[in-house]
């Protein structure tokens, strides 16, 4: 994504009751912040928020938190909350410090549209890497969900071999989307404009 | 694929050296028939021969055997024989036998273009089956290498939820496979005429 300064986003952020802030203090009692016992669902690398916020709008009854590394594309999330969400808070941070986060206390996580790190030499990069999903194992309270979308080919197969090497189950696999059934899909802006250029989007349910 | 009875296709097979009669008589034994120890590759549901008579051709090292279920197609086969190849031969008979063929000799099973079985209730059918997949496990010598090329998009989600359901790891996966370098590519027939129309090539490897 291009980024652009925003300035005073900063400042927006630090005063928006949206976005968590002392995050490690939260570890493993998330729960407590929604006051209930629903299920969490993370959105990691949210950009804009357009997914997040539609599935939180769409599932009252689960807990959703994106995170976003950038706070020029987070504070443009924040612009979007037209109402008020209780089942839906923000985290700035950057997805390498994941674990120390979160502690055995989500259910699913949703990748869309990842940065796809195409040179080799970064692939560890990649938010399904074995590094990455290594990282995941403790978030996880029970059974582990990821739910991927993306348009871009090479990472999509390197993430189906990936998450499969890991151990992880295929639940369900679109390799166009938008030629299936997608009632209750929820778009991110990506997914937006990629789908509109005519390009097929990628799916894959994984569990473990 | 639309069958045509070919007239006098038997007696052509009946009398053609390149098919194997007796199969089961083989049985575990097929290197007999090659009098060496090169690896065994097996194409089930050969059509009308391209690929696998390329891959003989290009391969002398390892041996091949082309399966197929309808003489009116195998005849197709023999009559693109232009030069004598000694590590190639055909079977005529119907994939749910194949169990009763073959036996720890086998080092890749290829499915090509197999026929996609669309309805749920004939699922069973497809040649990425579970019931397939259990009839191949003691086809293999060693290590189970399958390699699979479709055009069709729900056989091919199909089948790399039930190659991994099954404990088969991926070895390689493209979802356009004339995008990415395929130099040594043997097209089959189907192949070439869809990729001429346009349409996206899958291919995956499996081992377990």
């Amino acid at each position: 994504m291009r980024l652009r300064n925003v300035r005073g986003a900063d400042k927006v952020i630090q005063n928006c009751l949206y976005v968590i802030k002392d995050i490690e203090s939260y570890k493993g009692k998330y729960k407590t912040i929604f006051n209930n016992e629903n299920p969490l669902h993370i959105e990691i690398g949210m950009g804009k928020g357009n997914f997040i916020i539609g599935m939180a709008k769409q599932n009252p009854d689960i807990n959703f938190i994106g995170i976003e590394k950038y706070d020029s594309v987070l504070v443009r999330a924040l612009e979007k909350l037209d109402e008020e969400i209780p089942n839906l808070r923000f985290i700035r941070m950057d997805a390498t410090e994941i674990e120390n986060v979160f502690y055995k206390e989500i259910n699913t996580i949703y990748l869309n549209f990842s940065d796809p790190w195409p040179k080799n030499r970064h692939k560890h990069r990649r938010l399904t890497s074995s590094t990455f999903l290594k990282r995941y194992d403790n978030l996880f309270k029970e059974e582990k969900n990821i739910i991927m979308k993306t348009d871009n080919r090479k990472l999509f197969e390197f993430s189906i071999i990936s998450f499969v090497e890991y151990g992880y189950k295929i639940d369900d696999i679109s390799l166009d989307m938008y030629s299936d059934d997608i009632k209750d899909n929820v778009q991110t802006e990506y997914e937006k404009k990629f789908h509109d250029k005519g390009f097929p989007i990628y799916k894959i349910i994984v569990k473990k």
